[in-house]
């Protein structure tokens, strides 16, 4: 990897790009509310028209004093273009608003992360997650998945998803190539994973390996597939390695385990 | 004005953006932790030799796991280098260690904004400061000033004093061109203004017109300057448009009154 090798910024870049980090949580909220209060979704259905600020108050039906703020914010931000009083979606407020992996990230920042971002430091010098009291008292989030807030459970678990969908068609073919009928899912969380392979192959026995919050939601899920039959669920805390993994499987496999543990 | 009349991104570098932005809060939360934990102090003393991962560790006496992450942090960020093994600042960490402005603002970002910016959206709905709550049962921030916590006064008066030092010895030849006797300094804040006028010039009287924190700040100060018999301290709320200001004065100055009111 050679990606960080260089500085690339000149010195008017690289001020810049600082003060666009020391004002970084504002440019994200500011962001969030225009795509969340409707503002860029009524600038996009105007398309070549635009929109003045009294017709974004009109569509948005929101205060005319927060849609100034927020406009002049997306202005600065580059989510929108100013042109003789009429408001346009640039490019960049075209992702924020329609493409999901940003749609994902923001989400997760918001309803996950920005809160207990506030004690990094803290979580740094002590060697442990002191942000994660924001949603009670947990040694790790994992324990605290299945008790988390709807919408942060939701947007955990839509983040995860989505940066592990998109490999499962690409593995199945290869694991599946030497036909076991036995697989550990190690960290199975919600079952996703382990119901692609009950699909796929119809005489293969899964077992989901995790914490017992998130064994329930897998059962839930699996139930619901009509595939609880070949499913085992066994509790187990990865990071104990006390605790022994179940013998005699065919494939030992982590379909979503995060590499994020020191 | 027309600096945000066309969008100037490429597709590509729209969507960089919006990845940027996706994640701003945890960015700028790991450049602050770099900054603040000393790393980039390390790095900055360390020259053209950088540091490996383990000597940081060694120079910071931080856990060796939270430095990691922050390092890896530091690379996408675009605040450090990574050659060999060796880790160097770039001109964007330069800037978020020394620049005045960068560090004044991300305080401010960091003390003063952060943890209430989370409930934005309520605030523009509701056309209140939501986020306020933080720091208590306030109407508004200027209400709050006196009592806020030291770090986030700190920051605040900071961010503020940064933004109107620069114009006082432009002002201050021209205001004093006609000789006058009385002056207002409408929202005085601390009395750095109405301090520097009666350094200026030994006649001048001063009054300053604020809410009682304010006053009360600005009293201890410009005791401490030996100026008192000069000064006068009206309490007023701006804001209110039932209260009147004092009559008789040669000039009426807004030293230090934010644009930001509805």
């Amino acid at each position: 990897m050679n990606f960080f090798e260089k500085d690339t910024k000149t010195a008017m870049e690289a001020i810049k790009s600082a003060q666009w980090i020391a004002f970084a949580p504002i440019v994200f909220q500011a962001s969030l509310a225009l795509r969340d209060l409707g503002i860029l979704e009524a600038l996009e259905a105007a398309k070549t028209d635009g929109l003045t600020l009294a017709q974004i108050v009109e569509k948005t039906k929101l205060p005319e004093y927060g849609v100034r703020v927020l406009v002049e914010a997306g202005l600065g931000i580059g989510l929108l273009t100013l042109n003789n009083g009429v408001y346009h979606m640039t490019k960049t407020g075209y992702f924020i608003l329609n493409d999901t992996m940003t749609k994902v990230n923001m989400d997760f920042t918001q309803d996950v992360c920005y809160e207990g971002m506030f004690t990094l430091q803290d979580s740094i010098k002590q060697t442990k997650p002191t942000g994660l009291e924001v949603f009670g008292k947990w040694k790790t989030v994992y324990e605290a998945l299945a008790h988390l807030p709807p919408k942060a459970q939701q947007s955990w678990f839509a983040f995860d998803h989505f940066y592990s969908d998109g490999s499962f068609p690409q593995v199945l073919p290869i694991l599946f190539k030497h036909k076991p009928k036995h697989i550990l899912d190690i960290g199975g969380n919600t079952g996703k994973f382990t119901l692609k392979c009950l699909g796929y192959d119809p005489e293969v026995k899964m077992t989901i390996l995790d914490l017992p919050g998130q064994l329930n939601m897998a059962k839930k899920n699996i139930e619901a597939a009509g595939h609880i039959k070949r499913a085992n669920f066994h509790e187990i805390n990865i990071l104990d390695d006390s605790q022994k993994f179940p013998k005699g499987a065919d494939i030992i496999w982590m379909s979503q385990f995060l590499d994020c543990f020191s």
